[in-house]
């Protein structure tokens, strides 16, 4: 197997581009995907002043190192979501990059901040615990992002996250995220652009660039995410992409192509009657956001015993 | 494992409906479910003439069962598609079924009536087999109907099937595609309506109830279409209807309810440019339909040999 591009001995395929590569032709495509992610749809000013969710996983990780490598100004920001051992092991991960790169990493604990941890606000607010985390998230990182100041908002979410998270809207066709799908987010009044710039790369490349970069993540998945719905989509498409490689990419970027816009109509409606929070200042259709209503639930009550791998004290 | 209508021993479980059902229930539920379908769609009418494409597979000889039972005025249709001996045997099931029930089947050769068969046709188009075999079927169906003097055709395509299609036609935004997945198509000059009534039933509960009314069907693929696609993303959609039951239903019906009509405006406006086909009359963009355009291209040369099972004479 040689390198599609110079001959040399490759180090890994891709069969979605029908192509293979040694280990600098492979870390310049993914930065040149990268490149072409944010050309494409307008993601990163090159004065922008960009904040990046770390959760000490690869792709995370990885895309803080490439923005820097391609120059733009990027903080990391690592929220500690208290997922016992997990949040333990990640938060180091995210620790050790930074510090050894030096490398500035704003750090938000949910326990110590707002007085509840994922486990416990899922219980009480009785929601599954993605769900819980995933509006915690979105809350800590918009309110970092506007206290810190900075214009943009970069996740790390890559090709098969989106296409895993797309096949789940459409399977239940659940139009109003269908229509919010988007790899950018426009800035609002008091909320930072939100930017997806891996969504050219999958998560074996991912995996790959870590590896080859010298970069140490962890690896495991996340314990509370384990058997869900979201981990059978990609399983389905990972089946079908096997069999036709570039499925996925034809999947995500045709919707956006050809579809997206369907749907957009409906959620730019919806989102006319938003509301202010009344306490933090988030866009909500009620009084409260769903996220100072998680708290309150979460807080009210006495925190409800977890095990899940938590350690005591 | 007991009925939950009358709590008699049950034959079958429905996990998306999550109850199972003894044989008299079973085939009471697949009725009403069939009439569920065409009340809700207005499929067919008490005066219609209705025509049953038979395959002499489970879901079509289970179909016109179901809409005689109901007291439809249905005739049977089979096409000799001249595929080796799967069309010889699917012939022969067609026929004993009508014949053992006094039921009235047309029936059309295309070998013998256009000159060609499928393996062949699709060979000098240079289309995969499927897609030729379909515009095909299509082409003979809206035939018959048409001088048969039919109101109606029936297909037996069940909820699996649709919801396989509609899967492959999301996985590659074929948007045109999406805009006529209906499960009824309404009539338009010389041709007639056309419905799907099981789609509210899956592939099991069809070959369930053709094994508790005694209907013997042929239990073999097409074998043109193995390996294709379809069958990939049937498998794919199993794995996740097996950990949540119903999800197939929600697919199709959340698309028909929520998505489905956000597809049709450019549908419609590409039909408004379609002319007549100069030789046969059906709607095309060109001058020659497609299969007129098929029939020209499988017959001008010479046959091409095929080998797929078939045997000399």
């Amino acid at each position: 197997m040689k390198c599609t591009v110079c001959k040399a001995p490759a180090v890994i395929d891709i069969r979605r581009h029908n192509a293979n590569f040694c280990a600098e032709h492979f870390l310049r495509l993914c930065r040149d995907q990268v490149v072409k992610a944010i050309k494409d749809f307008t993601m990163i000013e090159p004065s922008d002043r960009v904040l990046v969710a770390v959760s000490g996983g690869k792709d995370s990780l990885a895309v803080w190192d490439i923005l820097v490598e391609l120059g733009y100004q990027a903080d990391g920001l690592y929220l500690g979501l208290g997922i016992g051992d997990y949040s333990d092991a990640s938060g180091e991960m995210a620790r050790a990059f930074a510090h050894d790169r030096g490398w500035k990493l704003l750090e938000v604990d949910l326990p110590t901040e707002h007085g509840f941890d994922i486990p416990t606000g899922a219980k009480a607010a009785r929601r599954v615990p993605c769900s819980a985390c995933g509006l915690s998230k979105r809350h800590l990182f918009d309110e970092a992002a506007r206290t810190g100041g900075y214009d943009v908002l970069v996740t790390g979410h890559n090709l098969d996250d989106e296409a895993a998270v797309l096949f789940g809207n459409v399977l239940h066709w659940q139009t109003d995220y269908l229509g919010r799908q988007l790899p950018v987010l426009p800035a609002r009044p008091g909320f930072p652009r939100k930017v997806k710039p891996l969504v050219r790369l999958g998560e074996r490349e991912m995996a790959a660039y870590c590896v080859l970069r010298g970069i140490d993540y962890i690896v495991e998945e996340c314990p509370m995410a384990a058997g869900n719905r979201h981990l059978g989509y990609k399983d389905a498409l990972n089946a079908i992409e096997a069999v036709s490689p570039g499925t996925k990419h034809d999947f995500y970027f045709g919707f956006l192509a050809r579809a997206s816009e369907l749907f957009t109509p409906a959620v730019a409606a919806e989102q006319e009657l938003l509301q202010v929070c009344a306490r933090c200042g988030a866009p909500t259709p009620g009084e409260l956001c769903a996220f100072c209503r998680l708290v309150d639930r979460a807080t009210d009550r006495e925190p409800v015993p977890v095990s899940l791998g938590r350690r005591p004290g």
